[in-house]
């Protein structure tokens, strides 16, 4: 199947000079979104996976079904102020200033082994911070898996040493 | 399965006097997520769904592998200006002052049959706007689902006439 038919190109978003990927239309399609799930399903299935993670919002959409179609937990990696339990925190660099990122501390046990999913690898600022994250709570990352990767802006750079499967690629803007 | 037990019960969060229930243990325990997204596809199964939609960001969470199951698309309801394409939107009434939820123009096509989910059900507030947009869109809202219900805020009142299944029930705080 051609995952790249179902996504929409949006030019000058979130700011100008800027072409989004938006996968929604891709969500939208059953078999679209169950044939992205699966893949991702099939590359997780040999890897002894424990825990599935992804950063709001969007890898919520991806990990969850995963997560279900493997049998196991799903953990939100959240902003700041948006989980009600004690929780660590990552900072990572925007473009202009700082973001946090946070996960429940009892979101991880020692040794569980976890696959982190996103809809999209770009500046890879988001994910880098996500793996922190779990490893800080002593998970071991197994695998990152995307939709999307955006090689023009290479975020592989930033998780180098990690398996890392993304079902399509773009070479520019 | 008595899925109470992966509730975490948090006082005063987000605010004092409110104890919140937290379904992310529920989340990170392969066994009862499974049971939970199981009972809502179970649920769901007759009544032809085309379409899953759910508000962000927990709406994702249940919403997403319960469409998978099904072997349908999802649609996420999102606040405004997180959608990158042409949206319509819908007003609620907060405790203080007012909140936008919004949805893609051509996320659902009319007539597409639709079960919307989310973790809780409070005032209804939410619920009541998502519902909004679904119909605004020519959607016809097939069944509700929750993990929670709070049984003292009431929020059944705003969705009169719609099919609800909540999955646990809470009389007070």
């Amino acid at each position: 199947m051609d995952l790249k038919q179902y996504i929409a190109l949006v030019p000058d978003w979130p700011k100008k000079g800027v072409m989004f990927k938006d996968v929604t239309p891709l969500m939208n399609n059953g078999d679209a979104f169950k044939y992205a799930t699966d893949q991702i399903v099939q590359y997780a299935k040999d890897k002894q996976i424990d825990l599935v993670v992804g950063p709001e919002a969007r890898g919520f959409i991806i990990g969850c079904p995963v997560a279900y179609e493997l049998g196991v937990g799903f953990a939100p990696v959240r902003k700041e102020g948006k989980l009600p339990r004690e929780t660590i925190r990552a900072e990572y660099d925007l473009e202009y200033g700082k973001a946090v990122l946070t996960i429940h501390k009892d979101a991880i046990r020692p040794g569980q082994r976890v696959l982190v999913t996103d809809d999209l690898l770009a500046t890879g600022g988001t994910m880098e911070a996500t793996v922190r994250l779990v490893e800080e709570l002593g998970g071991v990352v197994a695998g990152l898996a995307f939709l999307i990767e955006l090689n023009y802006l290479h975020g592989r750079d930033k998780l180098k040493g990690y398996d890392i499967l993304t079902l399509m690629e773009y070479e520019n803007e």
